[in-house]
């Protein structure tokens, strides 16, 4: 009698995983590239012989990375989706999300948003146009106004960041620091309506802005990298104080 | 008479989006965690009064972004979706896409990715554990075989960056480490396949590698950050020498 029969089971692929393959496949070897039109739905799916539903999951994924443009509004679902380039907001829901469910620890956050800041600050010094100083500037000066409320506060806090970071003059290291500035958006926000002495914290964060901005009108990087560095480290120092 | 009627097109909202918009604000608000279980699909598309095609399109696009895991093989179409958290792999196929098409020049994934080995490497040099640092030792003994193919040569250099990033002991750190260099495989593999010398340029990286590796053994940070910068920012010039 021989050994008893062994039964493995098989990985399980969906149709619409292999359907995500070839095009990837295709965008890999440069088959296909940003503005090239990928066939209709119905064309795709018989073509590859599967279900129209599989091709919609493959281009729903493909979409949600910012790697297709859904058809404009008006030419119908025919018309095919075009191979697109916006990473960052995939880049940035992603990375939400994920900081959202702790897979990844606060503390890990910042100090990965703190290398990112670091370069994007080094590289804004050198990089940096008069308009993305200008923009910075009336940023600030927005700050200086006593009457905002902290959520207005945030919000320009934010957008100082992601100029900063739009600065560099790097479309990739400037979404990632942009994504991880966003992912810390709400529990920012939260530290900031914890805080009693809120006066007193906004005018240390407006002093630290204007120190990193004038690093970088000054062209040096250096300064500017270690400014925002203590920046971000010296306010996570307050949010754990106050609590998260 | 009053002014003409002014008609603007309304953005088009998908029903799948919809449900994305739902799923993922329960995750933001954190009553969706880790290892929750979603309803199953029929279930859902009920409570929201859509299709399940607009079900299964949203929860597609989780899954690729790794917030959802498949149900197990076997468990049926009904047993729902599981809340994970495998950021790397969702975050390694959006930027080897973006790569690809070319929305990061190499030149920016080289600045991105030189800034993330540093701050692996400067932690590694505070965290790294024995089984990592026996992993890495490994790893460049098996890369000393001189009858390595350059193929085989390119698995090993990217598994020794891989383990680096993991010693750092940030796993966001870690997965953008790893991902930005994931990216860059198939750019790297088709340099060493242009190198004429390619004794004399293995044997560069051997060294490069080792010296890297005594860095992070002896604990200096700065040392090991230096070193895998020069490391990355000397091959690139050959890379860029030998055409890309």
């Amino acid at each position: 009698m021989g050994a008893a029969p062994r039964w493995q089971p098989l990985a399980q692929t969906r149709t619409y995983e292999r359907v995500l393959d070839q095009i990837e496949e295709q965008i890999m070897s440069g088959d296909l590239g940003v503005g090239d039109r990928l066939p209709p739905e119905r064309e795709l799916a018989s073509m590859l012989g599967v279900s129209r539903a599989a091709i919609r999951e493959a281009l729903r994924v493909l979409e949600a990375q910012g790697v297709l443009r859904r058809p404009q509004v008006g030419t119908g679902p025919d018309s095919g989706s075009v191979i697109a380039g916006t990473p960052s907001l995939g880049l940035s829901r992603l990375l939400r999300l994920h900081v959202a469910l702790a897979n990844f620890p606060i503390d890990d956050v910042v100090e990965a948003r703190t290398t990112m800041e670091r370069a994007s600050a080094r590289l804004a010094a050198s990089h940096a146009t008069d308009d993305h100083l200008s923009h910075m500037r009336r940023l600030l000066d927005r700050m200086d106004d006593l009457g905002l409320s902290r959520e207005e506060f945030n919000d320009l806090d934010t957008e100082f960041h992601v100029v900063l970071a739009e600065a560099a003059g790097n479309r990739l290291v400037a979404d990632m620091t942009i994504a991880l500035r966003e992912a810390m958006r709400h529990t920012l926000l939260a530290a900031f309506g914890k805080i009693d002495d809120w006066a007193d914290a906004a005018a240390k964060l407006r002093s630290e802005h204007r120190a990193v901005l004038d690093a970088v009108v000054a062209g040096d990087g250096q300064a500017a990298a270690d400014r925002v560095e203590a920046h971000i480290r010296r306010f996570y120092r307050t949010v754990d104080a106050v609590g998260r």
